[in-house]
């Protein structure tokens, strides 16, 4: 029986790599039947890392059967994960996440507060005396870069510093050079239509009782991005009122600088206000310093609420 | 700033020792302010272990202060948590039960599927090159000695059993001698009130909507515990008024045998004889192989609820 691996839903560059290189972990430590999969379109970014390493994507489910063998990473939320996963039987957790579910039986969790998941890969693999290739450092190193923006997130950790460098040593790579280019070509928003753009990334998260959407778009130049301001803003409402949310933030994170313009919709739009102690205006602000959903986002807004 | 390190309540050797060395591991690793606490009495065998060890019990607290910084060891539900709970910051879990809480940030989180909580802290201390001295090896083989029954609990793993194999060594102790002289110190229920008894090792766990307490007391005579069933029945009763009980199930585990006899009360009595095929005669019947309430109760209750 298969052992499904798979990251979360809207999925980014650690969550990808991750699937891929833990079922190798599994094949390696001898479960044959392990297999890596994704739950949505792969993004820009990601595409450049698996062009550049000629590995193909993992292939696509939405759902699991019931009593499906399930590992997960770089997630455990249900509401993030694939479609009847409630009824799947979940053996092993890697992630670096908040804890937001609940288990029937013990299983194999190992959370840390990392930048990224494939940072607590590198451990396992050491910890399994499990060799790291040079394709296999080069796809956890790329995660650590993407999560990290190139260790300047204050998600960053000592742990995320000391695995990128060794990786990037076996991978032979020059990763400040390689890094930029990757998150780059993640911000290339010109194949997308304004609500794929707004889906990207997209986390739904509940702010206590506030229904919330968080998206998030890496870019060069957030000016660029504000041109499509109006388009924006109207797509947003569509999604609002279809997913009945009182909130929808938009944050455009300038990945050179390390700041956040946030676009913000909903009724609950001076949630954000009193967070971060900004005024929007025509519903966006300059969220200095911020460039961390998971760190400068979900708990102030939550505080908050 | 103290980091409170504690169990579950109704603490048992596996907690009160996981509690110890973990804090010991912390001291290590540099976080002086590390201090182990319990969350109640200790039962005859920690005390055997301990007295054996001569080594002092950890300091008695039930609730946490508002953000105080907490570490949990074997348990990660808040029922089975200090008082407050909710409100300290819990930053690493350390665990081998199923995944029962929420956070409202990213933590450490080492679970694992094994027998005993100190299998975890074995592999921690080795992957932290710390010392296992003789006396953090026999706190932590009794534990696994406890959790296991000996090697003999269906919870028991290849790696309990490769750790047990190692710390005697470290410790010097012959464990099978050491270990029966433990766990018959376990079973002397002298000293205890029929409320005490009651109380010694209950876990509340709700079976879907049946609410439910599980208490386990070991024994190398189930006949001499039966001999006080009246008491016991009447005991039960009182608790399933105040605490609004659907299911009462107390098993007096054989540890010679390695059998349970299951005495019952409540409402929902009958759950058992159907997720057991036993029929209950006075109350009780004999769960033949039953000795593991996570392996051998919670699921198949769960399941048949």
């Amino acid at each position: 029986m298969v052992t499904y691996i798979f990251g979360h839903k809207s999925p980014d560059t650690d969550t990808i790599t991750s699937s891929i290189v833990m079922a190798n972990l599994e094949r390696e430590l001898g479960n044959e039947d392990a297999k890596a999969y994704r739950l949505g379109n792969i993004n820009k970014e990601t595409e450049y890392i698996l062009n550049y390493l000629d590995i193909e994507a993992p292939e696509l489910i939405e759902s699991v059967e019931d009593d499906a063998e399930v590992i997960l990473v770089d997630h455990n939320s249900p509401s993030e994960s694939a479609e009847n996963i409630e009824n799947a039987k979940i053996t092993k957790v890697v992630d670096h996440h908040k804890i937001a579910f609940n288990t029937a039986h013990p299983l194999f969790a190992r959370l840390e507060p990392v930048g990224s998941t494939q940072t607590i890969l590198y451990k396992l693999y050491k910890e399994n005396d499990v060799e790291i290739t040079k394709e296999i450092a080069s796809l956890m190193l790329s995660a650590i870069i993407s999560d990290t923006l190139l260790l300047k997130s204050p998600t960053t950790t000592e742990d995320d510093k000391k695995a990128l460098k060794e990786l990037a040593e076996i991978a032979e790579l020059d990763y400040e050079t390689y890094g930029l280019d990757m998150l780059k070509a993640g911000t290339d928003l010109s194949d997308f239509s304004i609500e794929e753009i707004l889906a990207l990334d997209a986390k739904q998260i509940d702010f206590k009782d506030v229904k919330s959407i968080v998206n998030q778009v890496n870019t060069a130049s957030i000016e660029d991005v504000l041109e499509m301001k109006d388009e924006l803003e109207k797509g947003i409402e569509e999604i609002i009122e279809r997913e009945g949310l009182d909130l929808f933030m938009l944050l455009i994170t300038d990945i050179v600088n390390s700041n956040s313009q946030v676009l913000v919709l909903g009724n609950a739009a001076d949630l954000v206000e009193k967070a971060y102690g900004v005024k929007l205006e025509d519903n966006t602000a300059l969220l200095e310093g911020v460039v961390s959903r998971k760190k400068q986002v979900v708990p102030i807004m939550t505080e908050n609420a």
